[in-house]
């Protein structure tokens, strides 16, 4: 083979934008999809049909592979390990995915390595909750699933001990393992994108900030408005991490910035991210090209940006179910906006797609961007 | 149908980068392909294998179709005049294309409609070729086939009567209609690309300098090194011809600027074209999307620069037959450098790729996209 293949695991916008960065290097992205309608596989000439969570489809997939990456943490563990025993090449390691996969054990671990993580404990009772809150700040504290979280989902703001119990009985209705974490006093969150080859060798993203909305990430920022000594400090715990880790291809760090200019890790994904879409346009490297070259052990990209004002706002299904497909020649009105749909048919608090504007001006680059992503939704100001 | 089926004849590279174009817009290329491994059929979910030449694999096409356009001018024009007559919705039309596929008829008209054109005149005899000659400066003149050529080919040179002589047996042989032009002092030949939408509404990106090798685009420097007076009215050319034709979607001017800045019209093409591959990364929206916006009739997109020096280098394969996808790990070393593979194996004189750098001075950029273009086909400086 003169060109390598690449399997990606997952079929959603992820590795749709992935296969589409593949293009130009004349490298046809293999996607393992579980539907032939995920974004990936509408646009894809290489799809498997098959489950994330079935060895045997897996193996299969492997098997045409000479490396395979993935579009979500959503593989089982042991499935993973058991991949790599048999000498499939996983980039990155299902060691390295664990710390995206696990919360706790992520916490715990970073914790060890010195890296700034929130107070946090694992919790099975009312007690256990209560103790943790007394020590920390008193109520609301948080509580959160170790697993399978994201977007909001598997995290709770809670009040009293009532509504700890009512978490905790969730919890061990769907075997859920969880745990507290101290409030944190926030002044924004940010994120920041590595990528990294095999070696270890590296290229950091500048901070994005994250605009959050009901635990989803609606809005980035680049730069994020933040002091540089804040942002140095978050890039440097971006390159410990990845270091720590041994990761492949690209990480996001998402970091709380508590008031005062305190950083504390929140979560990381171990692939391309949501708080990176910025960089398709943003960046002279894109995440999705930086992420294929990492994997592919090639030297990395430049993730230097392309204006001095880079504003991306996602595109969430409305409650009147506009159709972004439909409203798209109306939103390329709008002048120098980047639309990007993921394929996917229109649903409340669905993520449908995102809207990338540059400019010299943050404000002005973001009302475009907003105003955009509002008519694809049907919903203009 | 939510979203339009455009369907593009001819599965090129032009096809493979519109395809890559078209997944933001969550609309799936269609393309019509001769072989199941032209560039866009590798990289496409829809590809139809068939023949340009064959009207019903022609009209099968255009039946999956909302809008049909186009690769390349290959398709007999009494086809797509029958295709057009059926009711089909061509864009551009057969009528503008014309203008693309015969060079004679597209002289004799722009020169009636008095745009700046070469002295011309068609030619069947010695006698004819002598007398062109003599009333347009001596020899050498230039012979020109009406139809069919391309890179270099259908264009000669002659010296003499007796080259003449040769040139018009050759011409017998293939059926061609020839024409002899005058030799133009050429200072440097330029593009300027416009996007045009069926009511009329266009954009003009800025003039671009085609650097030639034996008749082949061998690099791109944007913005042309060229008088801003010279360069509007090269722009100003482009906007009379593409409302002269009524051309939809891309339409691609190429121009001679003679010493003392005299501006002729060399060719046209009416589809995304080799010498706007800059304007992937060098603009805010690339051909290849403002072609879907055109022949979508949507709103076209913003042509302005990223940067103030944008060079393409074709990626030309070399004696040694170096290939580009083996060697495209080495040439991403090089930094910011975008990489274009088509999907082609090597051999010498095809074009198998193009590099793009951006930059602030256009030397500097010059000299890295043409060291990447040399170690993608082995040969480095």
């Amino acid at each position: 083979m003169v060109t390598p293949r690449v399997g990606m695991v997952g079929g959603g916008q992820l590795a749709r934008m992935t296969y589409q960065a593949a293009i130009p290097f004349g490298v046809t992205l293999r996607v393992l999809a579980e539907r032939a309608d995920d974004g990936a596989a509408l646009v894809g000439g290489d799809v498997e049909i098959g489950s994330h969570t079935d060895l045997e489809a897996l193996r299969r997939f492997a098997s045409g592979c000479d490396v395979v990456t993935f579009d979500h943490e959503l593989a089982p563990p042991e499935l993973l390990t058991q991949l790599e025993a048999e000498g499939h090449v996983l980039r990155p390691s299902p060691a390295a995915m664990r710390f995206a996969q696990d919360k706790l054990w992520q916490r715990d671990r970073f914790g060890a390595l010195g890296l700034p993580v929130p107070a946090h404990a694992r919790v099975a009772t009312v007690e256990e909750v209560e103790a943790f809150a007394r020590a920390n700040g008193g109520w609301p504290t948080v509580m959160k699933a170790a697993r399978g979280g994201y977007d909001g989902r598997g995290v709770w703001a809670v009040r009293s001990p009532e509504e700890a119990a009512a978490v905790l009985a969730e919890g061990a209705r769907g075997g859920l393992t969880l745990f507290a974490e101290a409030t944190v006093d926030l002044e924004r969150e940010v994120a920041v994108l590595i990528a990294r080859r095999p070696g270890g060798q590296s290229v950091v993203y500048p901070v994005v900030e994250t605009v959050q909305e009901n635990g989803m990430c609606r809005e980035l920022v680049a730069p994020a408005p933040i002091d540089p000594v804040v942002a140095a400090h978050a890039r440097n715990i971006a390159e410990r991490i990845s270091d720590a880790i041994d990761v492949t291809g690209i990480m996001a760090v998402e970091l709380f910035v508590a008031r005062g200019g305190v950083v504390l890790v929140n979560e990381i994904a171990t692939r391309p991210h949501n708080s990176g879409h910025h960089t398709i346009e943003g960046c002279v490297t894109s995440q999705f090209e930086n992420h294929l070259r990492g994997v592919l052990d090639w030297p990395l990209g430049s993730t230097a940006a392309m204006a001095p004002a880079v504003v991306t706002v996602n595109v969430v299904g409305g409650p009147s179910g506009g159709d972004p497909r439909a409203n798209l020649p109306a939103a390329l009105a709008i002048p120098g906006v980047h639309v990007h749909l993921y394929g996917k048919g229109p649903r409340p608090g669905r993520k449908l797609g995102h809207v990338t504007a540059l400019g010299a001006d943050a404000g002005e680059v973001r009302e475009r961007a907003d105003r955009a992503a509002a008519i694809l939704v049907g919903e203009p100001a």
